[in-house]
């Protein structure tokens, strides 16, 4: 029987604001990336989405960030590697601590916004967030592109690398996403989405922008929460996986 | 042979700003209060702090605060105390990450300025903090004011009560610190202060404020850090507890 | 011919955060109340907003807070009154500078949240805020209830004191404002509330929360713009008044 | 008789925490670049600032930097054009109405740190930055390196663009500043930084790291406020050029 995981940026509100429909993205997904206060998520909140994932069975990772509230973690800030370092050291025990009050522990990290970008590039970004991640907990798998340098560095440290796939985002032919600032880098009807993951997770192949096929294989589907349609993709995804007999469930599982 | 804990705050830098002279500190307290960034600290702060410690085998303690920067938790913040209590988890979180990153572990909090005030006294953020405390590792330490509310809701969970005398405050004749807005209320002199603590050691008693005898029993003495004076003070009490036979050593230990 | 301004809290989001829906509410009201930063809007949203209330001929105001983004400004914070002071002049220029640049002027200050409720009953801070107001530019009106400490203390300053109403708030029958924390405080109905608008202008009362008649004499009435009802609230009252003949107008103009 | 104005960089505390001696700077400098609250100072300090430079006839001007107090504006930001507009906007408002409060008036506006470095290169945040400056007040002056393209972008703008130079730094033969991570990039001797900065103001010329002369015609010359050695090297310079009979006054004067 197939098993995937969809995994989902959650907890991404601040103080009086709110992000996207949380309770309804973990009802349909399987692992919850919080944010750790750095670009959203105060301690508030991410305790109360800690507990409303762990009321769901929904595994719980640590989504580290550049500290960069005004930004939403969407600017690269040129920090040095001992300050990224530090920076994840302290994002990863603040969610470690919340995560284990409200009943759950976190299973993995995956970097938010720019530094998700630039960790999946830059081997010296790469290597301070894996060692951050090693020091604080070598159990800690690490969520993010395939044959990204960030995975890379994931593996020379010991940590479980994982590979993830986007579900709503378009593919270069050569497997890489194509930019957002390109027309059509984004999919928004939830019915093709969806049966782009279901062909990703079946087959391990996507149509790529120039209508070529893709490889794609992931352990894990990016299911993003904030867009307008979100919540229907989501929905759609998950019916249509788990009519073809599918189960949607943490990779950490 | 007697022994006395000499703590102090420290770590209390933001970014390029530094409060205090911390590696003077180090050399004569046994206890290091680190700042854990919701009055002061960041990431590399903390962690730089955290292992200038453990090299000198000074006791490492979280000394948690209300989030405001700008008034480096000086100033009372009204909070929930769910919130109160996320926030007090978050920062226990934090460092407890840093700590072990840097070869050491937290032993004991204690909150910092306005929430150290509010906690000893109010007995609904005593139990928010100690709640947090508990609830993130009940192996915790609390270190406040003898008899505050904050060391009785510290009981109430299981925790380990610490008292602590003040080494430079002065005393009323009930044993509680005359306010700092009242003349007299702070001593500068290092050779009096010294003498002082010594008679706290030794005695279990100071001078108060109108020249009566007042019991100040404590399991650790606090120095502070950031006053002028603040060095010299710490120095001159290092000095003469150790020619009196005192061990400085963490109550922990 | 009748005229009534209304006035409404906008602006509220702060970088990829958004607070209520700003454009519709910009389409009925006549005073938009723009947030400086300090609970909510940052200089993008500040420039914005002013710009989408020049458009519309809406007038504009300070929305002056405590500095306190993770509590949207309603949490009391112990200022002194001279930092308090200090942080109205700092709002104040910012929004004029702002005004300015979107082709527009600021008109009047009204101050959110919890300065707001303690402006208006501490003549300390009602000091010191309408001190801020009279240093930088004292042809700027003061927006508050009637009869608070804040428009005496504008009055004194030489300011022009500007009264309003709370359209979807219930009245003690003294005229004072039902505690939020009281059953049936606020309000829901957009049909009722429009009613009570209408008779607050036209007559000048309102049914208080024991049946009784209060007076209710304002020269503006405040909208809120962040409940769930907001717009479907202002748009109800906007109808009637202007169904009933009444000009919808800043009380500036 | 010669005239020369020394610029340094004040106000850049924030809270609790000071950077260098103001006090001592003001007695010595003739305009004083004050922190606008992004990298640096609150509106405390900003309008103390303002107070002590207007009392003693010290020109004032807006220090405009990244919103970046964690990383004290020395980390470059990626904000869009729009954004940093709307960021320099918000700075000036808050900086102009500090100054009016204190009695005085901003006459230039200088960005700090990696916005310094950045608009100096990089002819779209030049642009960005000048048009806010227009947009605000086109009497302000823009005070940067000769030849940069920020200094360009305010000619452009109709803005007057005024020359700097530095008096610590060492220049290489083409005028251009040594980088800060080259060693000798900092001159620390107070006499050689004094004897270097009289020959910049009477010869317009220096001696290049390469030992060659190089030409360097300031308008204004920058003495740094942080550095350890800042209050010697300050008054190493106003004594030598007063004993020269150069007289040290706002180049805005």
């Amino acid at each position: 029987m197939t098993t995937i995981d969809l995994n989902s940026d959650l907890g991404e509100g601040y103080g009086a604001w709110t992000m996207g429909d949380d309770t309804a993205m973990l009802d349909v997904v399987s692992s919850a990336n919080i944010a750790c206060g750095f670009h959203a998520g105060d301690p508030t909140i991410m305790l109360a989405t800690s507990r409303a994932a762990a009321e769901r069975g929904v595994a719980v990772g640590a989504h580290v960030a550049y500290r960069d509230l005004a930004g939403f973690g969407r600017r690269p800030v040129s920090v040095t590697p001992d300050e990224l370092h530090a920076d994840v050291v302290h994002q990863l025990g603040a969610m470690l601590a919340t995560a284990h009050v409200a009943g759950t522990r976190i299973t993995y990290v995956k970097p938010h916004g720019a530094l998700y970008n630039t960790a999946c590039a830059d081997p010296v970004q790469a290597e301070a967030v894996t060692r951050a991640v090693a020091d604080v907990d070598p159990t800690l798998a690490v969520l993010a592109l395939p044959g990204s340098e960030l995975l890379l560095a994931a593996e020379r440290h010991g940590l479980r690398a994982v590979s993830e796939a986007f579900a709503d985002r378009a593919y270069e032919p050569d497997g890489s996403l194509v930019a957002r600032s390109r027309p059509g880098s984004v999919l928004h009807d939830p019915d093709q989405v969806a049966a782009r993951v279901l062909r990703m997770v079946t087959d391990g192949v996507a149509t790529a922008v120039d209508g070529s096929e893709v490889q794609v294989r992931a352990d894990s589907v990016c299911v993003h929460g904030d867009s307008p349609s979100a919540v229907a993709m989501a929905q759609a995804i998950c019916t249509l996986l788990t009519a073809q007999g599918i189960t949607i469930a943490p990779f950490s599982s």
